[in-house]
């Protein structure tokens, strides 16, 4: 699936929050996709109709992006685009709660989050700390399964490990570092990147683990050669713009 | 203070520029503090009633973007949470000059700003260079101490030498490096740092000289690892992660 | 040029999108020039006024931002300061293509943009895919010196070779690297720098290149430290800062 995505640049259309929009397209640009931040009304819809794949990402939810994500998410359900919902810092916040719980309604093809917010969007919780999750992986994957089977979605549950599940069979990808969690948009670029396989072939779990599997095994090359949080950073997309098939297949831990 | 900080994990809710919100949330994570940038309208209080400390900065500040911040403050005020007020380039910008105004009335824990935005804000000069000062911080420092007499704030001054008063101690840091003033948020993310300190104890005035200390010493370490602008900003986050309280010991010019 | 630049220090107003604004204000900082991002409506234009030059990035225009750039662009023209237009992603977008013909109208001093978006601009062609082009700067030439003719303008082309024209004579910048094309921001930041350059000297033409020039010779040897997109990044601002006017007369190849 690696080398399909560097064959076939998909167009990745993302709707994100203002904290993490360049290193999110930095990360996508190093991986061998093209990426698009369309996030105007009246732009946002048209520009879904021909992305390979859609983020919408809550994390800095103002007015205008809130009617560009509908838009998009309208238009994508309409040409059969492939579209992720991250439900960033959902409980307290009620803006952002509100929407996730609006897009939620259109079915997403994928749901990418943190175990609080998994937890917290099928109903069964509260909330992280802001944007840091108080709840394991395994705590939310009772509420992952319940998500995949109510709204047709793959669900992938962030956490030292991921857990990617459709409601029926879950998968465990055990590669990683905690280094991701030093860096602002570790969690929301593994949306993008979901974003960018989703359009690589119809085995939507298949695709949204390579993501989670491919996005981790350049993070822990990347955390081997770090010094820190800001030269892991840099080393990341290095690290992403040189990763091959064969170094994926030689060091995935998937379950 | 920094193992406290450290220990503590302090959330810091940023309102701030558009030009900075990536490498401002990175410094908090890198420092080892938790960073949420809820800036909208009807989230922004909610979430500075839970936060450890709120920034607030002027430098793109929009329309929603104004009306989080005043609920922000409102809600800090209530709830007794720390701010931290940063007029960014205010005299010759009318909309976030006014605000500037309107919000030092509700007397901020601390003000931090170059030497040309206190003397502005102390309405006894014009303003900088755009965001650049054109005046030293001892030229500052009258302006300095009637705001902290006047408002009841804690002032910190930033350049070669920061003055932190509280308009009767004068405390300067000299560490540092010229180097900050080439990275764009080199003094904004310090306001976010002082918002991370500001919780730590009910010395506030020790409190910021503890953030502009650890903030300067670890960008003084960055500086010798450097080849330029770039590489710096890489190493400044990879030495606040791995500073301890025992070089900031070794290594503070407190005076 | 780029030694007067050192000297000058040029204040360079940028009203460019959310996802290259840091990177654009660090690019600006290296170089030696002086950045600030004023772009509010009833500030963008006192800016304006006072700016050494002026960048309009249509990237991510949300209402604030058109607004904005209306006023910044009425400013600068009474002012005399010169003002590059970006029409990123013009084609397929109706907000931004309709707001690129608008300000094509106030005829920028300068237009910078991917071959797919000059002949868009110029009315002869469909636009690119995304932000990418599709098209090669010579396919973009006729239309480029079309729009230096008809609007006054300096039309950079950029791509393997940059062009720059004013409608007679052609200029070609040989120097550069892909990997430009692998960090976000790698075309956007250009037009910051033309904009640092346009209030050098009299020739437009020759401010153009230069900045055209110095900008891809810093990339040039950033490539040849970098092990990836991240590093090259990092490399690519130490590289801006070190660079001498010497250096660049011994690597230029300019025809």
């Amino acid at each position: 699936m690696l080398t399909a995505l560097q064959r076939r640049e998909p167009l990745v259309q993302c709707l994100t929050n203002a904290v993490v929009t360049n290193f999110t397209a930095n990360v996508l640009l190093a991986l061998g996709a093209s990426a698009a931040m369309a996030d105007l009304p009246l732009e946002a819809g048209p520009f879904a109709g021909v992305a390979s794949g859609v983020l919408v990402n809550l994390g800095t939810p103002h007015a205008d992006h809130r009617d560009a994500m509908r838009e998009a998410v309208a238009a994508a359900k309409a040409a059969g685009t492939p579209w992720v919902l991250d439900p960033v810092a959902i409980g307290l916040l009620p803006v952002r709660t509100a929407l996730a719980a609006e897009l939620l309604l259109q079915r997403p093809t994928i749901i990418r989050g943190n175990p609080s917010e998994i937890i917290c969007l099928a109903g069964v919780g509260m909330g992280g700390r802001g944007v840091d999750s108080v709840d394991s992986p395994d705590d939310a994957l009772a509420a992952g399964r319940l998500l995949a089977a109510e709204f047709g979605s793959i669900v992938a549950i962030s956490g030292p490990v991921d857990i990617v599940t459709d409601g029926v069979t879950d998968v465990r990808v055990h590669t990683g570092t905690p280094l991701l969690t030093k860096v602002t948009g570790g969690g929301c670029a593994l949306g993008a990147v979901i974003a960018a396989f989703s359009a690589l072939s119809d085995d939507r779990l298949a695709n949204t683990v390579a993501a989670c599997s491919v996005y981790t095994i350049a993070a822990e090359q990347a955390a081997a050669d770090a010094a820190g949080p800001g030269s892991f950073a840099v080393a990341f997309l290095d690290r992403l713009a040189g990763l091959s098939a064969e170094t994926v297949l030689k060091l995935a831990v998937i379950r």
